[in-house]
């Protein structure tokens, strides 16, 4: 990383995936050459560090641990992710989801109430993206009088090891479309999302600079929230064709 | 039916799920009341009749014996659907498609070159839409130079015996998002389609009458074309409770 890209900076936000390892195959993703040396080489140099990432399709928690065993120095409070951001935002709007996300993201709602649900939250579901499923979270918006849908991201497909996957923004949109709503967004590009990681951190916008593989959440977002924002080749950008427009 | 609203009208264009019956359930629908006898009573009167339908979970085949069974006066050669039409246009650009469909379409494809394919068909593909077939489509459009998308109607819900069901149009959205494409309507409301159904009845649009449920599908969709349209409060109509908007 070039000296020049972080002058001025107090701290760095990192996405993780497509960034940090490419997700996917048995051992849950492969890092990419570099990026473990490079997050120890930011924490040695006294900048502060936060990892900013959309991944639902695990707890906080297990995310960590899939990561520290593949060899990062990273710890969960250092994590800023959707989830426990949903969570906190249903809490204070009195709101109880009916959940459309990966089995292993269950667990970050324990203490939520899911009684006779008043809204939708729709995450990285990945194999659970069944016509089934989605049409029963379709019925439930379709049938409230205010119905919210709630979208862990926007994104539109992450790299696997084995390939490009459909992301949350696709399921989000059809919802979207068939209900005749807007879905908000909880994590990048969200500026709110943005602004509890610089929080975290203790920094301003402007002391601050993010480094992801794409150019919407991102680096878009990020620089909507007053940051600077660095693209890097890996991920998803090492395969797309085209430019992403939002 | 009043007779002003006919007045004037060669020929009727009718629509079929929601206004001749509710899909779903063991015997495949229940006819709606005095649907049978108003087929009746077009037949006798005189007037021209086309079904127009964006229906595409079976071949047109099998759809018509089905309605047959359910004691209506209809034939193969009186229905315009989009898969015969998508067909053609496969044929005319010399494009092979990879099939995202219900399986009891799959028939009416027989003919058409799906070897390496350099374009994606959706349709209702009900409970084919699995986030393994989804990604499939995703991959192979994401791969091409020029992803072209044919999509058979662009509904956002239907109604079957025992509730909404998402359609078509929810799954051209996730990939058109994910794509960053616009799909090619076959299929209500686009006006080539209407326009097949009227040659087919030797008219023109102002001597013709959509009757359809849907707002946009049949009452836009055949406005557009110069048609004068009726919305019967049966179907999709009698549930949904904001006024849809493509």
């Amino acid at each position: 990383m070039a000296d020049a890209v972080l002058a001025g900076a107090e701290g760095v936000l990192l996405d993780i995936s497509g960034v940090l390892y490419d997700s996917g195959g048995d051992g849950g993703g492969v890092p990419i050459p570099g990026s473990r040396e490079a997050v120890k080489k930011i924490k040695a140099s006294g900048l502060k560090l936060q990892f900013c990432t959309n991944e639902t399709q695990a707890t906080r928690d297990k995310f960590v641990k899939k990561l520290q065993h593949l060899g990062f120095d990273i710890t969960v409070n250092e994590v800023t992710a959707p989830a426990p951001a949903v969570c906190r935002i249903l809490k204070e709007r009195k709101l109880r989801p009916h959940l459309l996300v990966h089995d292993d993201l269950i667990l970050e709602f324990a203490d939520i109430d899911k009684t006779n649900p008043n809204c939708v939250v729709i995450g990285d579901a990945a194999d659970n993206f069944s016509y089934k499923n989605l049409n029963d979270a379709f019925q439930i918006l379709i049938n409230l009088e205010n119905p919210v849908l709630l979208s862990l991201g926007r994104g539109r497909y992450y790299k696997e090891t084995d390939g490009l996957k459909l992301d949350v923004g696709a399921y989000m949109k059809a919802l979207e479309y068939a209900c005749d709503i807007q879905a908000e967004v909880v994590g990048k590009p969200a500026k709110m999302f943005f602004q509890s990681a610089l929080t975290e951190m203790g920094i301003e916008p402007h002391q601050a600079i993010m480094i992801g593989d794409d150019i919407v959440n991102d680096v878009g977002g990020a620089q909507q929230c007053g940051m600077r924002a660095v693209q890097v080749r890996t991920g998803k950008y090492s395969i797309h064709r085209r430019v992403l427009h939002v």
